[in-house]
């Protein structure tokens, strides 16, 4: 057994015992779960930063160390979030409209928790390159972007 | 002269400032702009985790020390996301549909990095005791509350 998929489908397990729990009774006043709207904002602040960091790569626009590092900071932040109140069950894509969360997400063999860990580590590296300069910048960008795809791939429904 | 709110004020000029030129050229296709999407994803981040906590501060759900360490820990996560990107020039109320946030935000005299500085503060306290017991958790939260409400009386247009 892998132990860290294992810790990760038991902390989900629980996460989202615990969420059904916690968040049955909340309501946003829109009719959007306010789980779903806080996990898109989580997703749409990383790509705020991604696409930041983006640019500079490009060569879209000129990179800066402090631009750059602070972008890589909000990313690490990001990852430290724990996502046991995100994922509340029934807010799957065959469950509700607006959301690109496949139901293999909920599943026990759900690899989301392993890969949000992934991204974690990967947020840490980059935040330790991201001001040294822009190869280093984009040396680190890229297993925050394979941790990214790996989770698009399996777990988001595509458009 | 207030250090901190010179300091506060002087950050935001140059955020803006990179703002402006970081993120003038992304687009998300829907036609809202990414960081109005980021900043209000991250006020609902902030909001599902004060939920969670205001659940058990009212007794509507069981106190849980686990949990609410989580939710502490998000705050504080949050809180450590660097605000430049999120506040680019052109996204108040009174320059595109679909935000609350007004244009004292962008004004010289503007005291929004301070507050959220305060709300830096108060989440770092909570964190430290949310997972204390019920009324350590309450504790709290004040500070937290407090600095959430100084920004939404001064700076969040009323629905």
């Amino acid at each position: 057994m892998n132990p860290v998929k294992t810790a990760a489908t038991a902390a989900l397990t629980i996460a989202l015992a615990v969420s059904s729990v916690a968040l049955t009774a909340q309501a946003d006043g829109h009719g959007v779960d306010p789980a779903v709207s806080a996990r898109q904002g989580q997703f749409q602040i990383m790509s705020l930063n991604i696409g930041v960091l983006g640019q500079m790569a490009r060569g879209n626009t000129d990179y800066d160390s402090e631009t750059a590092q602070a972008a890589a900071n909000n990313l690490l932040a990001m990852s430290q979030i724990d996502q046991r109140f995100h994922w509340v069950p029934g807010t799957d894509s065959d469950s509700i409209e607006g959301t690109r969360a496949l139901p293999a997400i909920w599943a026990d063999d759900s690899r989301v928790l392993e890969i949000w860990g992934q991204f974690g580590t990967a947020a840490e590296g980059l935040a330790g390159v991201a001001g040294d300069g822009l190869d280093a910048m984009r040396a680190g960008m890229g297993p925050v972007g394979a941790a990214c795809g790996a989770c698009h791939d399996d777990y988001r429904q595509p458009r």
